[in-house]
């Protein structure tokens, strides 16, 4: 039974192909600049040559054809025809408050991700052109929506809800909702089944990318996350400010003399450790420069470590607890010292690594001593599995 | 030796003369509505009537006057003429960057405070107003700048700085202050004295009044602290939200068609406990509602408490361990359900309110039983005092 994870952007369109009975990659590939100049897909199977086709095309149906054609080619294809897919996950952005779970796809759960344009303007679009692509290009497959603001669903009001006026929360639905939802559920279900916790584990996923974000969990199940109503909130990232004081914008706006969403496009994409090195939103280019004691680089590695080490301190107070610490996505699989660091500020509370185990990227792991009061873990995310997981499970 | 304590609005003067040999407050007014109908001077003075004149004041140099005056006053006065008053300690909001302690006011010293005017536009206007009347009517008397953020110039880089372009730390001085600094160096100080700790203890203070802050210090010098470039970040208050993500401002000013002075200023005035409660500003308003188990009472009480939780965990990860903490100010000092509940959030961290000793108002006293892991204490705050030892230490 072979499930197909489908991500689309404004103009491109991600895919995996996965054959559910060992969860292995059966095939991969990449659609992008559709409806731009130089329109491709490159499709990667596993012991094939790479596949690429250059050819227009004018949106996201012409690319789900395209995407179906190639995996179905005789030559360069995965599978022989579309028979041999069972399903379709679909990762959306923003569910709003209406799904706390991953839903089979029909008309209402469309209109759903529709109403929602308000809050993922950039991604829920272009997530509904691609269930609606494949729904034209293979009739009568199930699709399912696996949301990336699911798992916050789960949070309680304490911790969901802002201190501003409650209209707010009622006419325009202004919460916490956390994003990187599929991989924080995911790792923090990894973590229990690979270290063997016990199963209402209480773990602290810190997911370390361009984009990062920190989760605590219970079983598995979000108590608190720190991306708010958008991904601005929360940690410092490669181009995000995360969390400050909402006075800034203002400040910011009469001394720069720009409006609100020039300066929220500054806190966006301008700002983290792009804005605060001056060197790089690449935490890799961030890290070599340390090595040199360039001041940017020494202010800016302090800064965003010592932002994640609080978050480890606030949420361990919101579990009561915890047993686990699991690092993932591209800097938390890959960054050693990063890893190290952060456990360092954990050091009075019995935390302990282990650097002969933490000496490793890509690969789960525990990373800590034996006697170390909490475990870490290394734990590599893969969304596309979660979806097709939940996929699997609802199309079944 | 007596000591002048002077801390000025817009539209008022608020006064406190204080004997530093036993430091007992010996007279204590407030001058209203300067530059308004109906100004008036009302003085308590221990032992006697108050004391209550009721006078037009055009600015706060005439109410200055009137103050000296009331002071001397040889039938409602405390001391028989001003030579009776050593130095004048003026309470100052923000000292920019300037400076990381008090200091005697010269020209120098009143340039910097006005340089500061965009950082404190309600408050540095008047306090600097009330330095030079006090100066007019005083000529020859020692005045001293007690800065509030003076107390958040020992927080290092890591603490103070925001992921954003470095520049706006460089060219606008952009960066954590922390307000409430008199009261959080006062209390800090006095848990440690009172308290007979070690002279470096770590010490978390609970700053809880309309206004709310919270700082994490070792041996009386900050670490950290929840306010930012201005009081409005960190904990829920009054009016204020506190932490938010700061792209809720924008969607705030899309959804509502409001300009960012208009969102700011809901945010500050309209939001906190008052905003998500719909009740009142006011947390006694807040626990009454919660005994008939009103729903917005309950939320709002959930989320200030949570958010207090969360900072006190970030807050011992910041210092690496913490010896007590303090709980302080209007709600601190008078809120005994308040301090039991954001200590049941610690309890999994060995920390135990003494429910016997935890029933008091307004007194310092240990509140957590012998065997907490951690200690926790009422212990009242005294900003004018504060104000006046250091006036003291420097004008001597």
């Amino acid at each position: 039974m072979n499930v197909l994870v489908v991500n689309c952007g404004s103009s491109s369109l991600k895919y995996q192909l996965i054959n559910m009975e060992n969860e292995s990659v059966i095939a991969k590939g990449l659609v992008e600049r559709i409806g731009i100049d130089g329109s491709n897909i490159v499709q990667k199977v596993p012991g094939k040559d790479d596949y690429k086709i250059e050819k227009p095309l004018k949106d996201h149906v012409e690319a789900a054809t395209l995407m179906f054609s190639t995996l179905t080619d005789s030559t360069h294809g995965a599978v022989k025809s579309l028979d041999e897919i069972s399903a379709i996950g679909h990762r959306v952005l923003h569910g709003g408050m209406k799904f706390t779970e991953s839903v089979l796809v029909d008309d209402k759960v469309k209109d759903v991700i529709k109403e929602c344009f308000d809050l993922g303007p950039l991604h829920n679009p272009a997530n509904l052109m691609g269930i609606e692509a494949c729904e034209k290009n293979a009739p009568g497959k199930k699709n399912v929506a696996v949301f990336d603001t699911t798992f916050g669903m789960s949070m309680e009001e304490k911790a969901y809800l802002y201190a501003i006026p409650y209209e707010y929360f009622e006419k325009y639905s202004i919460r916490r909702y956390g994003f990187h939802g599929t991989s924080h559920m995911f790792v923090s279900r990894e973590t229990i089944k690979f270290g063997n916790l016990k199963p209402d584990a209480k773990v602290i996923v810190c997911h370390l990318g361009n984009g990062a974000s920190i989760s605590a969990s219970i079983g598995g199940k979000c108590v608190d996350t720190s991306m708010g109503l958008t991904p601005l909130e929360g940690l410092v990232m490669g181009t995000r400010s995360g969390d400050l004081d909402p006075a800034i914008v203002q400040y910011i706006s009469h001394k720069e003399n720009k409006n609100v969403d020039e300066v929220l496009n500054i806190l966006n994409k301008k700002s983290g450790l792009l804005g605060l090195s001056g060197i790089s939103s690449d935490c890799r280019d961030i890290s070599k420069k340390l090595a040199e004691k360039d001041p940017g680089a020494v202010r800016t590695y302090n800064v965003m470590l010592y932002r994640i080490a609080k978050y480890i301190g606030a949420y361990m107070v919101a579990l009561a607890g915890c047993d686990a610490i699991s690092f993932t996505a591209g800097i938390g699989e890959n960054d050693i010292a990063i890893r190290k660091a952060v456990c360092d500020y954990l050091s009075f509370l019995g935390v302990k690594i282990d650097d002969e185990r933490n000496n490793i990227r890509g690969e789960a792991r525990l990373i800590s001593t034996d006697d170390s009061k909490i475990k870490v873990f290394l734990m590599p995310t893969n969304e596309e599995l979660m979806i097709a997981r939940e996929t699997l499970r609802l199309a079944k």
